[in-house]
Formats: structure tokens, C-alpha cells, sequence
């Protein structure tokens, strides 16, 4: 069966919704970051990288969220979470959610984990006060020009819905003004409104 | 015909060389950084982001290399870039390449384009000093867990390949010793004397 490694309130909320939009039989194992259990021993032998998402298969461990996602719309394809027959309109979907991966939670990272790429405390200051400037622009190049409507590829729900749902939870705290991203905000309160996101974030 | 934007020096690289490796018959359009070609009004209408790689196709244009990759390795089956019938290998690979992306390349970003996460100049000393020990970490994540060898994914060589080649080509600007990667610099080695490889460099 498969085994979601999970931390409420990280990405890992985007490949759970996509498995019960998949209507998969799996488990949620959580993986608790205020105990630093990212960081035990048992957790580095499933992710080395000491991140989630994880996902165990039969098959080995998965990690990364992009990847991640395009393996459950590809071992679920009555799903139909992707284009699956379309390699152009599938790479479109898959550079979609690179870029969320790449860029968007990348600038979101350094106004909590800045650490990663700095020591100084002053830096660290520094590169918290410019998220919100990053994160705007970057939501804005979403809301005026990869996101199609009303869904991210268009008429059809994909794995991009949930990763998006998953960084626009983010931005309040992030410091952006949600009501500047009127088709992004649309978007958030209708993934909301879907069981199998009431279903993911019920023991969130 | 497939029109490849691309710089010298970049992650274009990895595109360049997966599109020799398929045998496609692609134009490279060269975007001159050195004149903020990438900032151009002409090029924001290619890729709205300002960056290479991005694929000109008969569909649309596609960015982000993990997508381009896929979607290269799908179009050319032919060429076997990709374990295109085995969802979890496939995942397996595109774990990789969304590691490069969301940790590795970024990792590399910080000591050249910090003013994209921090403004003040002691941040972005900050940052570029600490690029060595983050991009060694990374390497060693790859060297000794994700890099199966020969090849990145085993015995077969995938559009990964070109992705790790084109990281390794940094290390040493970065302050990494690839002494210290016997496994990274063996596939770099390998990887410089393929003709895929040479034809893509060959103007560089």
C-alpha cells in the first residue's frame, strides 16, 4: 500500500489531495517537525534529504512533489489528474508545477528557512522582509499568465490544482494581499469546497 | 521545427544536449545575457520568467527543464531518454531532475543571483560564501544515495544525464572539489566524450 510521509502545513498537502483526488488506498504517517523528526535517523534512511513529502511504494521510496504528483496521475489514469496522452500539454502541466517547486516555494522558503543559504542573522532578516515581494511577483505571473481558468490548465482538474491550492494557503502568511489575485483566490475557495480536500485537511 | 532559446553557461545546456541525443531537428536561438536579452520585451513574450532554457514547438513554448526534458524523452521514444513505460521509474527520474532544479541549480543561483532572495550587499556576501558548502552537500546526496552509475538511473542512460553533466560543469566556479566525487566526476567524464555532447558544445 502506499505511505504518504506527511507534516500538516508543509507541500506534502498537495500529493494528498492528489491521491484522494486519485481515489488511492493509502497512509498518512506523520512526521512531526516540531519533535525535529525530519531529522532522525529512521526518517534520513526513507528521505536522505530529510523532507517530505515521501511516498513508499511497492516498488521503492518517491520523493519530490512534482514528481510525486505526475506519478499518481500516471498510476491512476481513470483519475485523468493529467494529460496523459499529450506530451506537450503534459510538460505544460509538469512546467507549471516545476515552477511552483523551483521558484515559488523556493521564495517562500527564505522567509522561514533562510538558513539554508545564509548564516548571518542579518541576512536572514533580509531575505524574510523580501518574500512578500517575491511571492507577489511570482503569484502575479501566475495569476495574469500561466493560469488558464478556472482550473491551472484550463477547463480540466490536473495535479497543478492542488500544488497551487497548496502555495496560495501560504501567502497570507507570506504577506500578500490575496484580494490583488482575484483568479487565484477564486481558485483557493473552490479547491476548498472539494471533498477530497476537506477529506486531506481534516486532521490537519 | 523546435526552436531552442538558449544561452551559453546555462541550464539550457541540459535541453540542448537531451534534443542531440534524440536526433531532433531543432534551431538554437541565441539570448544574450551580456546585453539583458533576457529582459527584452521581444524575449518576456517567449518566457514571461526572463530565462532560458525555453522550447519553441509547433504547440506553444514550454520552460522549466524538468519539463522540457520530459517532454523531449516523450516525443522522441525512439531514442529511449526516459523510462517512458514504468511510472515509478519515470518518477524516479523525475525526482532527480526536480531535486537538480529546486535544490541544486538554486543552491548554485545564490552565489550569482542572490538579488532574486535578499537586497543588501552583506546578504549577498553572506549567501555566496555559504554556495560551496550547499552545493558540496547536495553533490554528496547524489554521489553517495540518488546516482545509481553508470549512468545517473543505472545502466541506462536518461535525459538526467545531461541535467547532472550540465551541474557538474559548475562545481569547480562554485568551490566544490570534484576530487571529493569520484562517482560525479567519472559521469562527467563519460558525458564530455559522447558526440551528443561535443555537438552541443561545440559552439559554446
Amino acid at each position: 500500500m502506499l505511505k504518504l510521509f506527511y507534516t500538516p502545513g508543509t507541500c506534502a498537502l498537495a500529493s494528498r489531495i492528489a491521491l484522494e483526488d486519485a481515489g488511492a488506498d493509502y497512509e498518512i504517517i506523520r512526521v512531526d517537525f516540531g519533535k525535529q523528526e525530519q531529522r532522525s535517523p529512521e526518517f534520513l534512511k526513507i528521505n536522505p534529504k530529510g523532507r517530505v513529502p515521501a511516498l513508499s511504494t511497492d516498488k521503492g521510496i518517491l520523493t519530490e512533489t512534482p514528481a510525486i504528483l505526475a506519478f499518481v496521475a500516471q498510476s491512476f489514469p481513470n483519475a485523468r489528474l493529467a494529460p496523459l496522452d499529450d506530451p506537450y500539454a503534459f510538460a505544460e502541466m509538469q512546467a507549471f508545477n516545476s515552477y511552483i517547486s523551483s521558484t515559488v516555494h523556493v521564495n517562500h522558503a527564505h522567509g522561514r528557512r533562510g538558513t539554508r543559504w545564509a548564516n548571518d542573522e542579518a541576512s536572514l532578516a533580509d531575505m524574510k522582509s523580501k518574500v512578500s515581494e517575491t511571492m507577489t511577483a511570482a503569484m502575479e505571473l501566475i495569476e495574469y499568465g500561466m493560469f488558464e481558468g478556472p482550473w491551472v490548465m484550463g477547463e480540466t482538474y490536473t495535479v497543478a490544482d492542488p500544488y497551487l491550492f497548496t502555495m496560495a494557503r501560504w501567502l497570507e502568511g507570506d504577506g500578500v494581499d490575496i484580494e490583488t489575485l482575484p483568479r487565484i483566490k477564486d481558485h483557493m475557495n473552490r479547491m476548498a469546497g472539494l471533498e477530497s480536500v476537506k477529506r486531506a485537511l481534516a486532521d490537519a
